[in-house]
């Protein structure tokens, strides 16, 4: 594989500014729009059935999220995740309360059949989804990344997707070409943000908007582009962290944050990556 | 009754992390979340009529505020307070908007009617649920708490509930027993929390997390709770104005100090409790 | 015409406090309540089909905004307009959206038809609406205010509205009653205010709340309301961009600014009045 070259990534959003639609809950929509604007990413959150479609058809990439799916948005995700797989636009799913309620986990699995691009969660998400947990409590994991790994991996091999896990370390799962797992591990971040609404929703759509400014769709392009999200969310949290002990002046620091790091800021990230063949979840 | 052993109540709320569903209006969502992540609960604003229901059957409370409320929202928290009765779990009404449209009133009454453990409003609202006025002016109040006393009793012999008025001064009636009525006064708080969206439909979120962590839901139980919440917002809004003495930077220090506040920071809330003995609103 | 006295017209909103109905997008709800309450207007965001228009006749001025519409809104703006028409009062169409969607761009033209009192965009959205452009990037517009004057005019012959241009030089385009152009530019503002969801959204609630107060809905009133709310969102951006120069705070400083700002602080707004006989597009 490449080696993972977080600036040049983090290079690839600065230039190309691209313009991500998020069909996402309406908790969080305001939070994840200025995360976007603050990568100096466009954010539009159209979510109408009757256009939706067509405006993935004009946007970059394509965020889903069902945390508070009305029928208009489930009707928009499907048709507009039509559109982003016939043009090989990325797409992620954040399947933000799979298990807590039957008819929003059977929706979250009909979309994770469709193959995305990128499955970000907590861990107790990503254990719900793959059968092998409970789901969280609300947005709180009750599970660790680690404990999570083997479900990522048995997605990843289920649906082709890269698998992201948001959690005191990150962890992000991917298959090779050659059958093997590969697993970044992020470091950094902080306990504060678990305690501000939309941090983890938000960096599905920096994920979509990290892919849109790949020059492919390839395994490696799509693995280094989720590493750079998490590695991005993960030094804006470790920055605000510095400068406030409270999670309101805690959620404005951290958007002064992902807007002021620079791209040799990643050059240092602590960034594990292995394969499977070594038992990185034992 | 019992005293009010506010530091203990509090306790309580850290110790339990109580997972609340609010169906409330999409204005004040965002803020709403991360009030209760302050207060180290864990929100979730499921609002299908799908799985409403069933969440709610997860849940631990369950505010309700129709505020932008869809059909959809009506549909859930129909349902949604089926299963908060069934349980034995608490369930708050805000009823912002009263008295402003027919349609919304005719629902909110309608929801009133199902005897929520605790209703909270400013004055106007409290006034025009029992009859007594006009409505609010949007979500800004135009009568003053102590005008809304006998409104709140009124309402509280009627249908059984707790009924929490916002204002300067804030108050919460109950019945008792013997039938004598119950009210706490609680000072603090600062103007710039009417300048700051979802000051108050977020203290009904509070509410519901303080109802979750008692240990019965008991009359002098729910009272505790009531009043606990009241005074945290109180506190923490005379905290913020000791930063700021502007919106923006106010709704920033309140949710820092909803954090920061320690169970003993209520040792010393000044707090008045009467019984109807005395004509507390005259 | 009348010179325009900005700081009188800044009074004036200080005076009424104004009830705004916004029926706008769920991403910028939020801060639009925000700014209206710091502007010491009160905001309602009522948008249900079954009450908006008996709302709309409660209310002093409405706002549309179509970005996230659902069925509901679309069904509620439709009614409520009928009412502001009816009784006269002030309404400003937000054309957010417009041409990236063949069905929002419909609904928007079908609004704009109805001759909103104000329609505020941005150059491209402005461009896109008299059908000489392809519409934004997003939130993010592709045009120069100056780009945009000859469709402002365009559209203020058609339709009679006054069209305010948000940009890096704010305009406001309105016909005089001799036939000929009014047009005024309000310099200030900050770059910094295209990286905060809602900084041009919550400037059409702005500009409701500012026509809402106007003794009159004559010509010479509105465009001064109009500028007013223009003047007033430039100057809270540049104290703001005097406080930070990252997003997540300059939201807050900007809301703060917007509160904290006199009415004599407008008595030397940089601000051009020009007529149509000078070739001010050229």
């Amino acid at each position: 594989m490449a080696a993972l070259d977080l600036p040049r990534v983090h290079d690839a959003l600065r230039a190309r500014s691209p313009l991500i639609q998020c069909i996402t809950n309406t908790v969080v929509q305001q939070f994840s729009a200025n995360v976007l604007l603050a990568l100096r990413a466009s954010p539009a959150m159209l979510d109408h059935e009757a256009d939706a479609a067509q405006f993935a058809g004009f946007a970059d990439g394509l965020l889903v999220n069902f945390g508070t799916a009305s029928n208009q948005q489930l009707l928009a995700a499907d048709v507009a995740i039509d559109i982003a797989q016939e043009q090989g636009k990325p797409w992620v799913l954040d399947p933000v309360s799979v298990g807590l309620a039957d008819f929003r986990t059977r929706k979250i699995h009909q979309t994770l059949a469709r193959q995305p691009t990128v499955v970000r969660g907590n861990a107790s998400e990503i254990l719900a989804l793959a059968g092998m947990g409970q789901g969280g409590h609300g947005t709180d994991s009750r599970d660790e990344v680690q404990a999570a790994l083997p479900a990522a991996v048995a997605l990843a091999r289920r649906y082709g997707s890269v698998i992201a896990i948001s959690g005191a370390e990150d962890a992000v799962v991917a298959l090779q070409g050659d059958g093997q797992v590969r697993i970044a591990r992020v470091a950094g971040g902080h306990v504060l943000m678990t305690r501000v609404i939309g941090t983890g929703c938000s960096l599905g759509a920096a994920m979509a908007a990290y892919l849109a400014c790949q020059s492919s769709t390839g395994a490696d392009a799509v693995f280094a582009a989720t590493v750079a999200a998490q590695a991005h969310f993960a030094r804006a949290g470790s920055a605000a962290a510095q400068v406030t002990q409270a999670p309101g002046s805690f959620a404005v620091a951290f958007l002064d944050a992902l807007h002021l790091l620079q791209p040799d800021d990643f050059s240092d990230v602590r960034l594990q990556v292995q394969t499977s063949s070594q038992e990185v979840w034992s």
